[in-house]
């Protein structure tokens, strides 16, 4: 498949949903499949990306909600520039946890910012570049806070906003769905890992027409 | 002037122009004539804001130009909703060392990036607030980065890169200022200390109303 372009997925969904374990899952049946496979993740995935993820999942600032997204940008740019383009341009399929999609869910629909303000930020860094396909791992609120509770891995300021947060998050992933059906598809993660997985290999399969 | 909003004075200029210097001096001065004022720097100002500075002069990666742009306006969001616009509600005079003119000057003219970017993140973010002076301190290059080479302060990032990109900086505060001759004046920065601190207190006397 050489001269091909690579395949670019993005797994979205509050938190602990399991889009760490099933990345690595659908990794292991892309490259059993023979092709090449890079794991990425947001905000974060290059070099300075991670220095300003530390700023936004570390940090105990207050940070206004228009600055979170401009760092969120910030990051996806170099993101796009340095990893996932020249990725993608090789002929490596990209697995990206999480992507532009969370930033519209968590400042947009989460902290409740005017989500055109959004929209213009997002035309002016990411233009008309967007995932071949989007797995939106959904699953009940607390179903996925006691997971990432018991996960303890430090990245916890999301973890401790109140349940309302959460659940305008989990809408704020539906309603995207809903409105680019083309590129998205809601996955019921509230099964087994295998169960999970399985679904997501059959709309991997179906979408981007792949044996898995 | 209980009730008067105060205001908001930014210095910009190429590395060595001895913008400190000159923002110490008035603030004594306009101190002295009764006013309250609040000094503050860019990026930075906030104790965010601050964080995002150490990534941007300190640090050692390789930024794209729109990163560098885009985290600008992360800071000086933070800094414009936390520090300025309050102090400057409160009846405090801002001085400010540096502001949106230097994204413009060092990305969109010394970097070369597409300026109608620039002015697109600037709407987003900073929409219609303006200082009500900006004071450019004017001096040939090699005169301003021997003084900053000679002042040491680890912040070098930008003193390292080649003459003409000081040259370019140069040029793009002076184009600034020639396409909004109402808020910005030119100040020659050779002389010396007292000399532009003279010239300084003239503009800020004419254009703010203010006995210095």
């Amino acid at each position: 498949m050489a001269g091909q372009k690579g395949r670019f997925i993005t797994l979205e969904g509050g938190e602990g949903a399991g889009k760490s374990t099933q990345i690595r899952l659908l990794q292991s049946a892309l490259e059993g499949a023979g092709h090449k496979v890079l794991c990425t993740r947001e905000p974060g995935g290059s070099p300075g990306g991670e220095d300003i993820r530390n700023l936004l999942v570390k940090g105990n600032t207050d940070w206004e909600p228009l600055t979170e997204a401009l760092l969120n940008y910030a990051a996806r740019h170099e993101h796009l520039q340095k990893v996932i383009l020249p990725a993608l341009n090789d002929g490596t399929w990209v697995i990206c946890d999480r992507f532009a999609d969370s930033t519209m869910a968590y400042q947009g629909y989460g902290h409740g910012m005017n989500r055109e303000v959004i929209r213009r930020l997002h035309r002016l860094v990411v233009d008309d570049i967007a995932p071949d396909l989007t797995l939106i791992l959904d699953m009940p609120v607390e179903t996925g806070l006691s997971r990432a509770v018991a996960r303890g891995d430090g990245e916890d300021r999301y973890e401790r906003m109140g349940q309302d947060f959460h659940e305008r998050l989990r809408q704020g992933f539906l309603e995207i769905a809903k409105k680019d059906p083309g590129r998205c598809a809601i996955i019921d993660a509230t099964g087994d890992i295998g169960a999970v997985a399985m679904a997501i290999h059959d709309v991997v399969s179906t979408k981007l027409r792949v044996n898995l």
